[in-house]
């Protein structure tokens, strides 16, 4: 049973959609504890572990990789080291914080698009302003494209805050929707729920631990009896005494294989749920700098469109011309051109 | 005096500073008028002109140029017909509807530089805000640049706003202080004496002219009482009334001899304040063209600057490595690498 549960583990390592290829010839960790490991072992929380410098050492499982599954399987006693956290919720809480990361990050958005909403309201109703409406020629054409030109900037503005919220906000807002906290819940609860039967196999073995050595006890003490008077009742008693230690070690052996089995469960679960979320992370950083990018990009269009607001405007700067526009008023406003005379008597 | 009175107004037409020199050959149009016109003149508000048609054709004082001092010699009847405008007063209305619309330019400017004001305003306030602060590692780094970019963006506003105010709304605004209406003023004044001196002795002319009718009616009655009847008596009174009539002849041609000279003054100014009031109008709108270029000028410039503060942030989205984040997030929050082992009996 032990070596099957330690199979067990050791198959789920070789798949790879869970777990890089181990190294050529290397051993499972699992088999090695048990051939060569002896009494060299303490037991936290109920999980067992080797003592420190005790046994074989061990090998990352995904060396060089930082790996979640590899960092966290001890528990963390708080700062008032009354409770402790398991290594698994430490992973959970990195989650939902990225995930609040994202949220935070979609209202900062929604904020900017508000404060570029109010500058194009500004600057498109500044430019229906009738102020020097009244400049005539080459001069008013050009004040009056001036005026245009800050519509124009209006909608560069509008269209910039459109796209962000399409194109940034909105991805970043609904990027995980609400069953994404579901998801978390349902891997927290399978991880604690096997902690929880880990903890009462545990239990269970200290039980059958005592059990046993309380017949062991028992035999002795009839053994001696049987030295100092033989008679064929005492013979009768150790026999049975006897089957019943042996009962007792049978007891202990099979609750210490559920216990194994329970444990290299949880293991399973343990590497390959971590290394779902250790996806689930990278997933998150590369959707958000993929949208991050997406924001400057916006960013550089709308200063190249305002570039293209001015150019109208210096072109017909560049027409203006006084004489051009005395002529214009002149025929517009000449009173008479025959100059007077000298009177004659 | 007449002679004069033309060559006067002749010598202020060859001096350069007042007028183009006039084409080689060309006669003065004074001097033809007295030369050729007779009887084909007509005195409108005290002004004498030729009648249409009549008298050889005035070439422009400049032409191909649309001269102010070509343009405005009559006076503008008023739509009811009631009063008349002199030409001068369209030109002066002219310059204050000038001086109106640089004003309301400069208001327009000042109420952009409100309007990004507002906006830096905004956009520094928002890239002060916590949201997402505690994203981590290289996500985090490029997220805290971007919202710093947004700092970046409202500086370049600010410059924008702080530039337009010192280059392009004060100069709009301070161009041609309050003196400018003083002066003009002094204009109108100085134009509307001599049209007032011009009307007095209008009026000397007429009072003369009956006079010397009169006297000539009464030699008349004189000399035809002689022919009835010889007497001394009448003798003495018809050498009288010949003295009288030839006094008021003189009297005449003095009073038209003062009317054209000041009809020369009023025409001499004219030809030199409107070719001012053209000058100061062409200062206008090359002044006002220099400081709207200067306006599109520094949008440019506020669109290269904002581009530059994006780039920042396109690095670091550039370095976003979500491994290196995972190790540096594993190293600071790891619980334990040693696994669990299957426990002995």
């Amino acid at each position: 049973m032990m070596m099957e549960a330690s199979f067990d583990t050791e198959e789920s390592f070789d798949d790879p959609s869970c777990l890089a290829p181990q190294p050529p010839g290397a051993v499972s960790p699992a088999k090695r504890q048990i051939k060569e490991v002896k009494e060299t072992k303490t037991t936290i929380n109920c999980v067992t572990f080797p003592l420190p410098g005790e046994g074989p050492e061990q090998q990352l499982l995904k060396p060089n990789e930082w790996s979640y599954c590899d960092y966290f399987w001890t528990d963390r006693k708080d700062p008032q080291g009354t409770t402790s956290v398991a290594g698994f919720e430490v992973l959970l809480q990195k989650q939902l914080k990225g995930k609040q990361m994202q949220k935070e990050m979609a209202e900062f958005v929604h904020e900017r698009i508000k404060i570029e909403e109010e500058y194009a309201k500004n600057l498109s109703k500044l430019s229906l302003s009738t102020l020097a409406a009244q400049e005539e020629g080459t001069l008013g054409e050009a004040w009056t494209q001036l005026k245009k030109s800050l519509h124009d900037e209006a909608e560069v503005h509008l269209k910039f805050s459109n796209k962000l919220h399409s194109e940034v906000e909105k991805p970043l807002l609904t990027f995980r929707g609400d069953n994404f906290k579901k998801d978390l819940k349902k891997y927290d609860h399978h991880i604690a729920d096997l902690r929880k039967q880990l903890a009462s196999r545990y239990a269970s073995v200290e039980k059958a631990r005592k059990a046993l050595a309380d017949r062991q006890k028992d035999l002795e003490v009839k053994t001696q009896q049987l030295e100092i008077k033989l008679s064929n009742k005492t013979e009768e008693d150790i026999k049975k005494a006897r089957r019943k230690s042996t009962q007792a070690g049978d007891d202990l052996m099979r609750c210490v294989d559920l216990y194994n089995q329970t444990q290299s469960k949880w293991f399973e679960e343990m590497v390959t749920t971590s290394m779902e979320l250790e996806k689930l992370e990278v997933d998150r950083i590369e959707w958000i700098q993929q949208h991050l990018r997406q924001y400057t990009t916006l960013r550089h269009e709308t200063d190249m469109f305002n570039q293209s607001t001015v150019e109208p405007v210096d072109q017909l700067l560049q027409t203006v011309d006084p004489g051009k526009d005395r002529e214009l008023w002149v025929k517009e406003n000449k009173t008479g051109e025959v100059r007077p005379v000298d009177m004659d008597i």
